[in-house]
């Protein structure tokens, strides 16, 4: 039998009133807190415990904030706008925070004029898509979210991360009284569900990761340290690259290695 | 060592000239038989041989169209249009000379407004995704075209179809002197590949398609008659029933097994 991740109950308001009281002792604006404790809270109260989004990473934005990597008064602002369509550049604010605020512009264009797409560029972590997708359930709309992400992903055939896990959702409305979403990493699995295996002494399937030299391997430890595998083989792995052309290379930002040189020329020296 | 597919040359004008004169004879307009026939003609020097697109269907849309399903006539019409969006009825007409003309018409609307979108409604195969992706290359845009199918896969746990293989297309340029694009089913497989198998003698992977009544095999034989299976599993599935909301649901077309349940009944009887 699968042991239950240890679990804690705790009162919604309290929590909430906690991780805004801590975001804004970080720097950020009580609007801005308000907006990121509620998308944390959103994501821990629905997703799979484990898989690494949600209140539980209030710890690593602290750290990140900390040591200067994301900025919490960055604000945003505007590069480009049109009827249907905005580029937005986030300049290293927090991430759940930017994508709330386009995703809350896109569905304004989209009530407007049918449809609307906001582009975010120099971002940071944006949590859970289904968040950002989910927002546009209230307004009769569809919504679309997906993001690139660190270089956890090896190219089909490669051996080293290049691409992000780039997740997407899709959430669509109905009116059977609860709503269509899809929230899915483009990889098979993450770092969190190989060491929830790890903790539970299982195998893992071969095609969630490889070892660092490029080995195929049911050991989750083993491959701990590789990347990790796209859905597909070859069609996770394009899924994904398309994705960091339509983000961060569209944008102008970030794509692939390009945000992460800095960090990999620490760990070479 | 893998056989080849049998292949003769045929000259590219010729075969565009024998494919226009068919479609003209079927009863196409002089233009929608040109634009058909580009069409296939791109799929055709493009692809994987044995996947199911291009020229090699000519006798199958000769069917449909002896047969009532495809009207070659029916032209099409703008249901609803705003400055970024258009919903338009393609009336049974060719599936691939709508998309074109769709596509064509995302691309004005790109070019004029930065994004555009168009939903076609009540269409019919469409052939392979790159065609209609790849048209927004020259206009310097990025294309993204999908579309929903019939009912080839099967729900995660699932033993019979009821999504398509929902096949999408990511085209971006890029001034390497070549574009980017990528083009596939979300199922894991076709069974245009199983078929190969089979002429090969050659086992399938277990992730391909399951039988009739549910079961893993790696025999492609067994699985011909069975459904298709998603890429990464219950991912797979989401991706496709989601494209099946993004089209069918969304224009008011059909979805799922909905268009199909006319000849479904005919089996039944």
């Amino acid at each position: 039998m699968t042991k239950m991740i240890p679990m804690t109950n705790v009162d919604r308001a309290q929590l909430r009133a906690f991780v805004c009281e801590g975001f804004e002792a970080l720097g950020l604006t009580v609007e801005d807190a308000g907006i990121f404790a509620d998308a944390l809270i959103f994501s821990e109260l629905r997703f799979h415990p484990g898989q690494g989004q949600g209140v539980a990473r209030l710890r690593r934005y602290q750290e990140r904030i900390g040591n200067g990597e994301v900025n919490p008064r960055a604000g945003w602002s505007l590069v480009k706008e049109g009827p249907a369509l905005a580029l937005v550049d986030a300049h290293n604010g927090i991430g759940t925070v930017a994508a709330s605020k386009a995703m809350t512009l896109a569905i304004k264009k989209a009530k407007e004029g049918g449809i609307g797409t906001v582009i975010v560029r120099n971002s940071t972590h944006y949590g859970s898509s289904a968040v950002h997708a989910c927002q546009a359930l209230d307004h009769g709309c569809i919504g679309i979210a997906f993001t690139n992400a660190g270089p956890e992903m090896a190219p089909w055939g490669g051996r080293e991360g290049v691409t992000g896990t780039n997740p997407w959702s899709i959430a669509a409305p109905s009116d059977q009284g609860f709503p269509t979403v899809l929230d899915i990493a483009i990889t098979t699995a993450g770092k969190g569900m190989m060491n929830w295996l790890i903790r539970e002494g299982k195998k893992m399937p071969l095609d969630w990761a490889i070892t660092p030299d490029g080995h195929e391997t049911d050991d989750p430890a083993a491959a701990l340290k590789g990347p990790l595998l796209g859905i597909g083989g070859h069609k996770g792995y394009g899924l994904a690259f398309m994705t960091e052309a339509l983000t961060g290379v569209l944008s102008g930002g970030g794509f692939g290695l390009t945000p992460y040189l800095t960090r990999i020329r620490r760990n070479w020296t």
